[in-house]
């Protein structure tokens, strides 16, 4: 006999299931996720939590017309399931094979990217204005997490919802955690509404019973339970009710049967509308749901022991946070800011060894770099540990709020260049041309893992803002020899080359894939000079000087788009030098989308080869 | 006899007046700014409006240790006046003279630069952990309009320091308008806020008797006065402090005992504290009283009578307004969408004849840009109109919501290039680098106000993500040739120029001044090409080929920072053809001050003048 879960064709398929359809369904689900995803990697502990929130959307929309809009969108492999790719999932994230997360152009039942937090209810608006714009009859759905609740954009987005009262539904899918703890204000809120249900059935008997006529004792009655204050008799879901939205929860996200119900009765609600739902992140899997942190988004792994498969080496990450320790011992004023990522920027020993010093601000990458700029004002070392791709959000901030001002901020920049699996959303090609182009910014990159201390140093006395970049995973070339001093400025000459007058300079990582392209040509022969660009920005006028001067063929490589970068750098400078030769800039000119990084770096001829290539070509 | 007004040396010489001598100094100081402004322009309403708050805070606070932010900055004149720059009033905003927003350089009294708004609470928030680390002992005060609170760094903020209970003071200075009409829920909620202080009594009252034991025909008789629900009866201040803030207000922002009383319980307190302030924007001056729109920033007026001194010719956002209100009355489809700005983007027009397809969501540009994406999904053609530096706050927005997708949304991007007056936080000189680098983007720029239509008619068909970027003002020469038609991708060659083989290829209001320049050099008998880049990107392969080949010497111009600009393209496809002829990029290599525009130009080699010695120069 078939299974459920295989008989899935269409959306609406869903519709027709009846509760105990849709509870065996869920099973069914949950066991190929935690089968699927132990093989290929993914997110799995977001997606166990959402399976029954699914399952319901699926059986109480229709997802002919309506829309649903996943938030941050790598939960939603149960979505895909039910949307007729059940059997893409053994190529889930790689290249050429489906995305972890929705993509429009892939499923028509994918209504919006989305990859950065935040953005779904201002999309979802969007769809709900245009919707009433053309006259045409639809559900909208957004869908978003606690923790993506505290990106700026969100609130900005329910602050236009609540006031022009656009009829849509948003669900608030709180698990109580966004990538790693959950911080701030709203979350304190989120957590009274969820400890505190019986309070949403006062209020209702409250406001019945104030309708009356003779209310006084009945009301007193109530009142007088009530310990700290006023405020935690009424009400808790005031703060979006305020805003013009309807609260509607909290109920158990886990529960088909009571989700159903609350989604009847909101469609039937002509305005904004708040679900708010409780799930547990990593629901149904023991060990996810004891570490939903690790199982956010994993390597394949053993699915009976919950094992990680093959082993890392040591990251970029931790040779930051190594770092920050150090250096933290002996500077009192440094402190570290990040925005919901303590875990993969690195921070977690460095946030245990000093409390006072570290600031997770949530997803709020805008704040963390206003915030930062501040405490530079006040005499701190603030270094901001940041993904390149989630720091775009703070681009103003970095212009108007750090560089103007000329304020000593660290950006640590994780993750820079390509990052792989998750794709264009995430990619972390843009750092090099938007930050270059403000002034007062230095950028710096590691050519290795040890390099990154010396950088820090250097950049935590630089008192001017500066920018380390370093990309996602640890070295590919192991053994080659840091820098032991940093001058302003400065490059250094990795391989000194031969007569072949070629000059490669390259950025961080590329910097080791350089080295391995030398040692393909020295075998045919060809013997090139490698110069590692330590500093992205300045450049290093005499040593470019005099390679124009000289008459060298030069070729860029950066982990980074074209337009604008280190390359386009380096040639507005030689034609200032009225350089004459060849030059060839090697990155990328277009989104890049997913895949292992080492085949994308073939694919775009950044590999050793690629390298190796262009070399010959020149010559 | 000396005016108080001219006796304050020094900020602390505020803290020894009494209530009798503040409220003469804030007549004097009103009288000063409506006559001062009238003669050099400024932002005068806003400035208006504060006078009592910032003479209250100078009397509370010890301006020598506290530190004062305020947010966006341009209400900075009455604290300028306070802290010893009376005497720079009559250089206000001009080239060399004193900036408008506080600025960190000039006086130790201006803690942060500001310019763009939302952005005070994050950097007072920075500063307060300061303090907290080093174990300082001084107030931090951060003082947000209502308009700005609705920018989502400013809610991340609050999110922040309400969850932490960092000790600080937010003051928000309610007029009840940002520079248009303020929107969204949050406002709603001020609103309610600001209508019903008696309910703050209220609750005052309410908490008091529930703490003692026999209370129930107390409140019971309190709360039968309700009339709509009980959500009416309590704590308006629940949002705020529901989110972890203590709220104290509203009071009167012109009523100078009632703040020195608020601000003397709020320093007591040990965490965060929010005071609601109501101000009225001009007050103290009828005419700006009336239209604080008018006199938010305005140029130099008759103070009697209120005039604007001097006239001004039709100016781009004009231009863009009118042509937003014809292409309308075709296509239903197209929708407008503010930040705050209908006025200054030339929309106030469509928003009348078509208030359906007309949104402004308030300060919160984030949400707008995404806003668009999701109705460019749901079938739509929104047009963001935006100023070139707000724009900024959008970008991350721009590459991952809009251009990954590649949604046919348009960015009508006002105020490019040089703004003037308002300094280094408002030129618009980024747009050009920040938005070439990311892919499907495609920027056009008219070289005369006439184009405007016929771009923007092509930016609505092109079904793909387009940026219109245009200066502040108007045109410089009248009478120039608009376009009839778009070719995707094509320049025009607006001067064929002579035997000089040099070609000028330059930016929307720069070919205005690169035909300027013509003029001068055919004077002296040098016959240069002027091409026009409609298209900033893509470029246009075949003529830039083309003048390769035949080795034309070439000059790019643009308002518009260097790196990573117009030029630095033009220079990376032209090392593509392997150009080995003479190339020049003008443009701008740091953040520029303010001043007058044409003294700007002139200064950055960017005039007439500048032009004609760089072909000079190059022939």
């Amino acid at each position: 006999m078939k299974k459920l879960i295989e008989e899935i064709k269409t959306p609406n398929d869903v519709k027709n299931l009846n509760l105990n359809e849709l509870e065996n369904l869920s099973c069914q689900i949950r066991n190929f996720l935690i089968e699927s995803i132990s093989k290929t990697g993914g997110h799995l502990a977001s997606n166990l939590g959402v399976v029954e929130l699914t399952l319901s959307i699926f059986n109480q929309f229709d997802l002919e017309k309506d829309k649903i809009v996943w938030d941050v969108g790598h939960q939603t492999y149960v979505h895909k399931i039910l949307t007729g790719r059940l059997n893409q999932f053994d190529n889930l994230r790689m290249h050429n094979g489906m995305s972890g997360f929705p993509k429009r152009q892939k499923s028509k039942y994918d209504s919006f990217d989305t990859g950065h937090s935040s953005t779904s209810i201002s999309a979802a608006l969007g769809m709900a204005r245009a919707r009433d714009i053309k006259g045409e009859d639809n559900e909208i759905v957004a869908i978003i997490g606690d923790g993506a609740l505290t990106g700026g954009m969100a609130l900005e987005a329910l602050n236009d919802v609540g006031y022009n009262k656009t009829k849509m539904i948003i669900v608030i899918n709180d698990n109580q955690m966004s990538i790693s703890d959950n911080v701030g204000g709203l979350s304190s809120y989120l957590n009274n509404l969820r400890m505190e249900p019986k309070y949403n059935k006062l209020k209702e008997d409250v406001n019945h019973k104030l309708n009356e006529s003779k209310v006084g004792k009945n009301i007193a009655g109530k009142l007088s339970r009530v310990k700290d204050s006023i405020k935690q008799l009424v009400v808790p879901s005031m703060l979006f009710e305020d805003m013009g939205l309807k609260y509607l929860g909290p109920i158990d996200g886990h529960n088909i049967a009571a989700m159903n119900e609350v989604f009847r009765k909101a469609k039937m609600i002509n305005g904004p509308v708040i679900i708010h739902t409780i799930t547990k992140k990593g629901k149904g899997y023991d060990l996810a749901e004891a570490s939903p942190c690790k199982y956010h988004g994993i390597s394949p792994f053993d699915a009976e022991s919950g094992k990680i498969i093959g082993k890392s080496s040591k990251s970029y990450s931790k040779a930051f946070g190594d770092a920050m320790v150090e250096l933290s011992k002996k500077d009192k004023d440094i402190v570290a800011i990040t925005a919901a990522m303590p875990d993969g920027t690195g921070l977690n020993e460095y946030s245990r060894l000093f409390p006072n010093n570290f600031f997770d601000v949530g997803i709020a990458e805008e704040h963390a770099v206003t915030l930062a700029a501040g405490m530079a004002c006040g005499g701190l070392k603030p270094v901001f540990a940041v993904y390149s791709t989630f720091l775009q959000r703070g681009f103003d901030q970095i212009l108007h709020d750090v560089c103007i001002q000329n304020l000593p901020v660290v950006f640590a920049i994780d993750r820079a260049g390509l990052v792989g699996e998750d794709g264009e959303t995430h990619q972390g090609i843009f750092d090099l041309s938007y930050l270059s182009i403000i002034p007062n910014m230095t950028i710096i990159a590691p050519k290795c893992l040890d390099e990154v201390k010396i950088l820090l140093e250097y950049a935590l006395q630089k008192n001017s803002p500066v920018a380390i970049r370093y990309p996602r995973g640890g070295d590919v070339i192991k053994g080659l020899r840091p820098l032991t001093k940093i001058k302003d400025g400065k490059w250094e000459v990795v391989e000194s080359g031969g007569d072949s007058k070629v000059a490669i300079i390259s950025v961080g990582k590329m910097t080791q894939h350089s080295l391995l392209a030398v040692d393909i040509l020295k075998e045919l022969g060809v013997d090139v000079m490698v110069v590692n660009a330590t500093f992205v920005k300045p450049l290093d006028d005499t040593l470019l000087k005099k390679l124009s001067d000289e008459r060298y063929k030069i070729i860029t490589i950066e982990d980074n788009i074209l337009r604008g970068g280190f390359g386009s750098s380096v040639l507005e400078k030689l034609n200032e030098y009225d350089f004459k030769g060849k030059f060839k800039a090697l990155g990328y000119e277009k989104f890049i989308e997913q895949g292992n990084v080492n085949i994308l770096y073939k694919e775009e001829c950044l590999d050793a080869e690629g390298i190796k290539n262009e070399v010959l070509k020149m010559i």
